[in-house]
C-alpha cells in the first residue's frame, strides 16, 4: 500500500482470476477472505475497478460440466488449463457465471469505492461443439428464416452442398470447409464461415450480456466495461460498443511496432464511443513476457505510451501487473513493484513519477475528446470477408492496407476517426475505405449519398466486390461503387508481393511516379479522370490512379498497393491541403483534445534528440509548468508537451 | 447461350456437383429441373459431356451415414464439407451413387447428344477409416495369400511388427508408421505404406469402376472418362486406364510453372492410352482462385497453352468455367464469361478468337496422333516407394529428376512418351528411366533384354535398388541392373542440395565439366567405360557417368544428379545426335501428330518476340491460312503454327 | 561368423526387437528359433549383450490391450506402429514385459557368454494417457502431501487454478497448458509441466527398474545397462544412473556436428558414473537414414569418432548394425556388412582395421578414468524449467549456452565431467554453471559453500532465479546467489539474437572487446568486481562480466551471452593459466585416462593435414607401435596417438 501511494496508484482492477476460490463447488462460496483485501483497498482510499472474475471457471466444475470446455477448430475437446477457455455457449457456464455475478453485486455492490464493473478478460473463446453448432443453427434460422434463403444467400449449390433441412448445418471448422494455410485461416465456403464469425462474436457478446444486465439493475449509474484489445479480429467490438458504457483496452504494442500503430490502436477503441474518453486498462510498466523476446521499454518509453493514449483520449493509465507474481507464467512480465520487494528500481521510479504528474495535471484532460474531419472506414465483417477470400491473393492483409492510410494522416498530424459504413458519414469532411470488399447495397448508397453531398471518399482496389452474404456484386465491379467512381475494373491481376509494377503521373495532382504491387486492377474510364497509369505490363499505360466528380463531392480510386509515398500523396489529394497551426517536426507525434471551454494539444518527441515546436504567436499554458508559452516550445528527447488554450480566448 | 455460340462452344460438361440438387433423401429424386436445362442445351444443338455428379455426396446422407465421411491421416474423421470427401469403401457411398447413375443413364442416356460420360470428378480421397482398415486386410489376403508371406514382404521382423493373424494389420496413417515432415509424408515401414497406397488407389478405381459397369452396360458405345490431374501422386492412373475410355484431364499450369512442364503433363495423359488423342477437360479462361497469388494469364497465354494441349495430343479445348460463378470459393477463378455478364472483356474475346480457330481447323487435327522413339519410364509405385524411402535423402524428388530429362528432350524438340517398366519396350530406340528405385525382377528383365536387342538405356543413381515390396536386391547395387550397366555401386553418398561437386569429361562424348548434387554413387566398373569422374571428395577421379555395351544396345549410368547441362549431354549421347527436319530457334516448342495419311507440325512461340523457322525446301500447307509455305515461316510473337503435309506426298 | 571373426568383432547385442517372436499370445511363447541362434554365437566364442525385448510390444498384444498403446500430446491415441510406442504406466505393459524378462532370464541366463544385461532400447515414450493422468495424481500426493502445497507450488491462484481436489489435477497437454511453438514446446503453467516431466522420466525409469530387479534376483553379478542417448531431453539420466550397473549409449554425431559436441556428450555419458568406463553401444560404420541428407562418413572418420568414444571413457566400441537388413526404414543404415554381402567394402575394411588395433591395445586401456578438475553443472530439472519459461527469450537454449563453455575448455585440451548442483562440489577447482535457472535453496547452499571453502564458480545469467518449484526467489536476482555473486541484477533486457551490444574490458584480465546479445542483465555492484562492462543503450557502461572474491574462493557473473572470444576469456580466468604437459595444435582432440598405475595420453587429429605433438623431454610408450617416444609424435591426419606412462616411472 505504501508503494502504491508513492506511485501514485488511485484505483486498482481486481479480483480478475478469482471465480476458482470464491466458489469451491456446486454451492458452496466463500468470500471472506477476500472482504479483507476490498477493506484494506477501500481504508486507503483507492478507487476500485471492480472485475467480475468470469475469464476462467473453476478446475472442479470444468471437471464436473466438462461440456463447459471448448473444442478446438479441429475437433477436440479442450481439458482444463489455460486462460478463457469456456464454451461461450455452455448453458453451465452461464448458470454458474450469473450466479457469481449475483453474488458480488449483493455483497459489493454498495462500496462507494467502486468507479466501475469489469465483466470477464479479454473475451476470446471460439469454440466448435456441438451445443454451439445447435445454436448456430438458431442463429441461422433467425437470420434467414427459410433453408431455401440460406441455400441462396450461402450459394449451396456449389459443389454440392444444397441444404433441405436446418439439421444439414454443420459447424464450419478445420473438419469441413476450413485450413490453416501457415497461419492463414482458410476455407472453401465463404458465406458459411463469415456467418460463424458472426455467430461466435455474438455468442461471446452474450456472455458478457448476461452478467452487464445484472449489474445495470442493481446498479445503473456505475459505468460497465470489459477490456478489449484493439484490431482483435475474432470479436467484432462495433456490434459491442452500444453495451459497454465505458470503452477500456490493453495496450501491448510489440517490441517493434512502430508509434503509429499503437496511436491507430488507440483512436479505433475511442471510436468505438467517440464521444467519451476511454481507458487504457492495463500496458506493461517495461517487458512483457509471452513474444518471442521481451524487451525491457527503454527509459521514457513508458511514459511516452502512457501520454500516447491519454494525447488520443484516454482518461486512465492502468497497469497490469501491479506486483510481478512469483509463479507461473506471467511472472516474468514487469510490475510496478520487481520481485526484489522495493521501489528502488527504474521501472517504479518511472511509474511514480507518471503518477505524480498525472495527479498533478489530470484534471484539466479528463472528460476532453477528440474531433475529427477525416475517418477510416473499418469493418469486422470486411475483415473476416477480406481475408476469408479465394483468391485474388492471400498476400492481401487489410490491416496492412488500412495502416498505410493511417501512417499517411499521422504524419500529417491529422486527427482520424474509425467508423463503420453505416455510420453517419456526412460528419467527415474525408473518408478513407482501404478495400472495401464487402458492401451491402445500403451501405453502398449510404456512401454513394454521402459524396452526392459533397463528401470525399477514398477507397482502393478490391472495394463493392460483394454484399453481406460474400455474394458478388453482379454487373462489374466494383458492383455499386462502380458509378460513383465513374470506373469499370474489368481484371485484377495479381502478382507476389516484391514484384513491382509503377504508378506513373498522369494529372499534375499525383506528384512522382512511385512503386506498386500485390493487386493491379485494370481499370476502363466512365467518367472518372486518370491520376497516374501502369507503367509496364500487358496493362501499361491503362489508369492505376482516377479521380470522379459526383454530385457535390469527390471519389477517389486508387488500383493497386502503392508504396508509402504514393499513399502520402492520394491522402493528401483526399484532405485537400491546408497549413496546420503547428509547425512539427518529423517522429514528433501531434494530437488534440477539446471541450466546450478548451483545447489540449498532445506533443511527443518519438526521437532521442531535442525538437523544437513552432507557430504563429498565440498564447498557450504549457500544462505542466503551467506558464505561458508563446510561438516555441522545446521538446526534451522523448520528451512530452500539453499546450492548453481556453476557447473563448478564441 | 448466344454467348456460348459467339465463342464457338460446342460442348459442354455438367451437371458435375449436382447430387444434392437430384436426392432429397434416400428416395426421392428430383430430375425436373434439369430436364429444362438439358433441353435447352440439346436444342441449341451443343454436346454433352454427361457428368454423374457423384464427386460430393448429400449432406444430409452425410448426416445419416456418417460412415461415409472420410477419416483424415491424424484419425479424425470429417464432417461434411469441401469437396470430394467421402470414403471409397464406404458401403452407402457405393449403394447410393450406383443408384444414381443408374437413374440418370436411364433417364438421359439415349440423349443423342451425349458424346462422352463423365464419372466424378477429380478422384482424390484417400480415407483412414475402419470400414478402409478392413478392407485393406482382405486386399492383402488376395495379395500375399498367407501371413507368413505377408511377414516377409513387410519384413515385419524389424522392430518387432511380426503379425499372427490378418486381424493384426493396422492402415499405416499418422497414428501408426507415418508423419508429415514439413509436407513430405514419411514412413518407418515403406512396404505397408506402399500397400495402402496401392489399396488406395485401387479402392478409389472401384467407386469409378462401379460406375463405369453401369454405364457401359447401357451404352457400351459412348465413351466413359473421368477427369485426370496429371501427375497426381495419390492414383495410379496407369492401372485405371484401361477402363478410361478416353482419357481426360484438368490443365491448370502453376502461375511460375515453365511451358515444359505443361507439355510434360499431356505428354504422360497421352501416354496412359497412347495410341489415342485425348481431351483438355478443363483449364482457365485467364485466372486461378486457389493459389498464394492468382494471376491473370497475359495475352494470347491461354491460346498458346491451348494449343500445348492439342499439339501434343489433345482433341478438345475445353474450360471450367463457362460463367464465373458469385458465390463460394471459386467466384474469383475466370470464367469465359465474368461477373460483368457480358463477352466485351479481353478474356472472353480471346476464346472466342480460339474458338473461331478450332471450328476452322479442328477436323484436320483430330484423331491424329504421336508417334515418338523415345521413352521415359514412369512408375507411379516407384514414385511412392522412392519418396517413402528413409535415406539417402529427403531432398530427392522422383518428379524434379525426372523433369531435368524430360526438359533437355524438350528442348531438342523431340517428342516422348511415358512407359511403364512392364510395357513392350522395343518399340522405342532410347528409354530413360531416372531413379528406378523400385524395380521388380520381371521388369528388370523386361529392360535387360530390351537392350540386349538392341536398345539404349539411360539410368541414374538409386536405381535397382528394392523389388516390389520394398525389400533390397541382394547381391549389390543397382541390383539386378549391374550386368546390364558394367557397374557397381559400393557407397551411395549424399550432401544437402547445392553443395556441389563435378563431373568432369573423361571420354570425349562427354563434352565439359559440370556440376553435380544430392546424390554421390561411389562406383566399380565391371566392364563399363567411364564417360565422366567426380572432381573432388573421397571418390574424386572415381567414376561418375558410365557407359555399357550390352547385347546389341547400350546403358548408360548417371550416379550423380547433374546440373542440366551435363543432362543434356547424357541425353544427346543416348538418343544419338541427328538433324532435325526443322531448324527451330529456343523457346519455339515443337510438337507432331499423325495419322496414316498426314503429319501435323505444331510451332509454339513462347517468346514475346518474333521468330523464324527454316527447312530445307518441301512443301507444307499452313493450317491456318490454307496456304503453301516452303523453307521458312515466321511465328508472332507468341504465335502458334501448324503445318500440314500429306504422307503419300513424301 | 567368418566375417564377425574378420572384423574382429567379440561381442553383439541381441535379440533388441524379438518379443513378437518370442510370444504369440498371452500363453504361447516360442524360443527354440532364439536357440539356435544364441547356440552358434556361443560356439563362436562371442560375448554376448543380452536385450530383454521389450522395447515394441507385440501387434496383437496392442490390438488385444489398447490401454498399451500411448496417448500423444494432443490428446490422441495412438495404433500399432513404429517404436517404441507404449505407455510407461500400462499396468498390461508392465505385467508382460516382467513375464517376457523371467523367461529370458530362466532360459538363457547361465549363458557364461553373456557381459552384460541389456534392457528395453533407446527409451522414449511419454504418455498423456488416463492411466497416466491417474499416476500423475499419486505422484503428486507423494511428493506434496496435501492439496494446499499443490496449490502454493503451482502457484494455481494465477489464473483461477486453484484445486480443491486431487481429481481436479489435469495432465498438462496440448490441450491444457501447453502448445507446440515452432519445435519449442511451450506452457502456461511452468510448475504443472514440470513435475509431469519429472513424472514421466520416472515412470519410463518404472518400466526399467521392474526388469532390472528381476535379473538382478537372479544374476547379480551380470552388470546390467540400456542405452541412453546423450543429452536426451525428455529423461532425467542422472536419476536413472544408480541402477544402471555399466552406462552405455549410442552415438549418431549429425553430419555438420563439430568435433567437440561429440566428445561433450561422451564426458556427460560418462560422468553419470564418473568412477567407472562406459560402453558406446551404438554407432554407425558410416551413413544413418534418418537424417534428411546422409552422408558416408569420410575415410578416417569412423575410427576417429571411435577413438573419441574411448579417449573420454569408454570400454567399447560397438555398432549398429552388423548387417544391413533388406527392409524396412533402415535398411539404408550402413552395417558392418553391406546389401552385397561380402566384406570387401571401404566399409567393412575401416571397421576390419579398426577391430584388430582395438584387440591389440584394449587390455592397455580398459578399466582407466578420467579424474578432472573442472566441472560443468548440469541439471535436467533446469533444462526443462529454463525452457519451459514464459520470457525472457524463446531463443535462450540450455545446451546452446553450455556448449560455447564446453568448447572453450575442449580448445584448452582440459578434461571435464559433468555433475549435478547436488553433488559433491569440493572434488573440483571450478565449476562452472552456465544459466543455472532453477535452483532450490539446499542446492544454492551447497555452490555458496564450495566457494566460501575455496572453489571458484563460473555463472552467468539467469542463474538462481527459480526454485524446485518453479517460483521465484524473492529478494532480487540472482536469488540465493545474490551474496555469493556480490551483485544485484535489477533489470534482464532481451533482444534478438543477432542484434549485439558488446562487452568492453575494465579489468586487465578480460583482455578484449567482444560481442554479446540476446540476454543483457542491468547490474549493481554489491561487492563485485567489474571485468567488463557494456559497450551501448541504456545500460552502456554498467557492467556485464563481474568477479567476486567469497570466502576462500571466487565467483564470475557473466551478464550476457558472450561470443566465443569472450567465453573462452572468462574460462581462462575461472580455472587459471597453467602450461600443458603437450603442445597440442589446434584442431587436435587430446583427452587423458588413467589408473592408480598408467596414464594414457590421447591425441586425436580432426584435420586432414599432418600435425606435431611436442614436450619437454618424458618418454611415453607410443601405445600403438609399442615403441618409446620421448619429446615428439607426428599425427598422420585424421591420425590417432596414444601414448602411455607407468605411474611409478614419475
Amino acid at each position: 500500500m505504501k508503494l502504491f501511494k508513492e506511485a501514485g496508484v488511485n484505483i486498482v482492477t481486481l479480483p480478475v482470476f478469482s471465480w476458482a476460490k470464491f466458489q469451491s463447488d456446486e454451492t458452496s462460496y466463500h468470500f471472506q477472505w477476500f472482504d479483507k483485501i476490498i477493506d484494506r483497498i477501500t481504508d486507503a482510499g483507492l478507487s476500485i475497478c471492480f472485475a467480475t472474475s468470469t475469464a476462467v471457471q473453476p478446475a472442479w466444475m470444468s471437471r464436473k460440466y466438462p461440456n463447459i470446455l471448448p473444442v478446438d477448430f479441429q475437433g477436440n475437446r479442450r481439458k482444463f488449463g489455460g486462460r478463457v477457455k469456456f464454451c461461450p455457449n455452455s448453458k453451465e457456464y452461464n448458470k454458474f457465471s450469473t450466479k457469481l455475478v449475483e453474488q458480488l453485486v449483493e455483497r459489493y455492490g454498495d462500496n462507494k469505492n467502486i468507479k466501475f464493473w469489469h465483466i470477464g478478460n479479454e473475451y476470446d473463446n471460439w469454440c466448435y461443439c456441438e451445443k454451439c453448432e445447435n445454436d448456430f443453427k438458431l442463429f441461422l434460422k433467425k437470420r434467414y428464416k427459410t433453408v431455401d434463403n440460406l441455400n441462396r444467400a450461402w450459394y449451396t449449390s456449389f459443389w454440392g452442398h444444397t441444404l433441405y433441412s436446418w439439421d444439414d448445418i454443420v459447424a464450419p471448422s478445420g473438419l469441413t470447409e476450413m485450413w490453416n494455410d501457415n497461419g492463414r485461416i482458410r476455407t472453401t465456403f465463404q458465406s458459411i464461415s463469415l456467418d460463424y464469425a458472426r455467430f461466435m462474436s455474438e455468442s461471446i457478446f452474450n456472455c458478457y450480456k448476461a452478467e452487464y444486465d445484472i449489474i445495470k439493475k442493481a446498479y445503473p449509474n456505475i459505468p460497465i466495461t470489459t477490456n478489449f484489445m484493439g484490431f482483435f479480429k475474432p470479436i467484432n467490438y462495433f456490434k459491442w460498443a452500444p453495451y459497454i458504457d465505458i470503452i477500456s483496452w490493453d495496450s501491448y504494442p510489440g517490441v517493434n511496432d512502430p508509434a503509429y500503430l499503437t496511436s491507430m490502436r488507440h483512436d479505433l477503441m475511442r471510436s468505438l464511443k467517440k464521444d467519451r474518453p476511454f481507458l487504457l486498462m492495463e500496458q506493461t510498466p517495461s517487458q512483457t513476457n509471452w513474444s518471442q523476446f521481451n524487451s525491457q521499454k527503454r527509459p521514457g518509453d513508458m511514459a511516452l505510451q502512457s501520454f500516447q493514449a491519454v494525447a488520443h483520449g484516454s482518461d486512465s493509465v492502468m497497469f497490469f501487473q501491479l506486483r510481478r507474481s512469483i509463479g507461473a507464467c506471467e511472472k516474468f512480465h514487469s510490475g510496478l513493484i520487481d520481485h526484489v520487494g522495493h521501489g528502488n528500481t527504474r521501472v517504479f521510479k518511472e511509474c511514480a513519477e507518471l503518477g505524480k504528474l498525472l495527479n498533478n495535471i489530470g484534471d484539466s484532460i479528463t472528460g476532453t475528446i477528440q474531433k475529427n474531419d477525416v475517418a477510416i472506414l473499418f469493418d469486422w465483417e470486411n475483415w473476416w470477408a477480406l481475408e476469408y477470400s479465394s483468391g485474388p491473393s492471400t498476400q492481401l492483409e487489410y490491416l496492412k492496407e488500412m495502416e498505410k492510410y493511417y501512417y499517411a494522416l499521422f504524419k500529417s498530424s491529422i486527427g482520424v476517426d474509425f467508423i463503420t459504413p453505416d455510420s453517419k458519414l456526412g460528419e467527415y469532411k474525408t473518408i478513407i475505405a482501404p478495400t472495401l470488399y464487402l458492401l451491402s447495397n445500403e451501405n453502398a448508397l449510404n456512401i454513394i449519398t454521402y459524396v452526392k453531398e459533397g463528401g470525399t471518399l477514398l477507397t482502393t482496389f478490391q472495394s463493392g466486390i460483394v454484399d453481406e452474404s460474400d455474394t458478388v456484386h453482379p454487373g462489374g465491379y466494383p458492383g455499386p461503387l462502380r458509378k460513383l467512381l465513374g470506373i469499370w475494373v474489368e481484371e485484377t491481376d495479381s502478382l507476389p508481393m516484391g514484384v513491382y509494377n509503377s504508378a506513373i503521373p498522369v494529372d499534375p495532382s499525383f506528384k512522382k511516379e512511385v512503386k506498386c504491387d500485390l493487386i493491379f486492377d485494370v481499370i476502363h474510364l466512365e467518367g472518372a479522370k486518370v491520376l497516374a497509369k501502369y507503367g509496364s505490363d500487358y496493362y501499361q499505360n491503362t489508369p492505376v490512379i482516377t479521380e470522379n466528380r459526383f454530385g457535390s463531392g469527390r471519389a477517389l480510386y486508387v488500383g493497386s498497393s502503392l508504396e508509402q509515398d504514393g499513399i502520402d500523396n492520394v491522402v493528401e489529394l483526399s484532405i485537400g491541403l491546408k497549413k496546420h497551426v503547428f509547425n512539427i517536426p518529423s517522429n514528433v507525434e501531434y494530437s488534440k483534445r477539446e471541450d466546450e471551454n478548451k483545447e489540449l494539444h498532445f506533443f511527443l518527441n518519438h526521437t532521442g534528440e531535442h525538437r523544437h515546436i513552432t507557430w504563429d504567436q498565440v498564447n498557450y499554458i504549457d500544462l505542466t509548468s503551467q506558464k505561458n508559452v508563446n510561438g516555441f516550445i522545446e521538446l526534451e528527447p522523448k520528451g512530452i508537451k500539453i499546450l492548453l488554450r481556453n476557447k473563448n480566448e478564441f
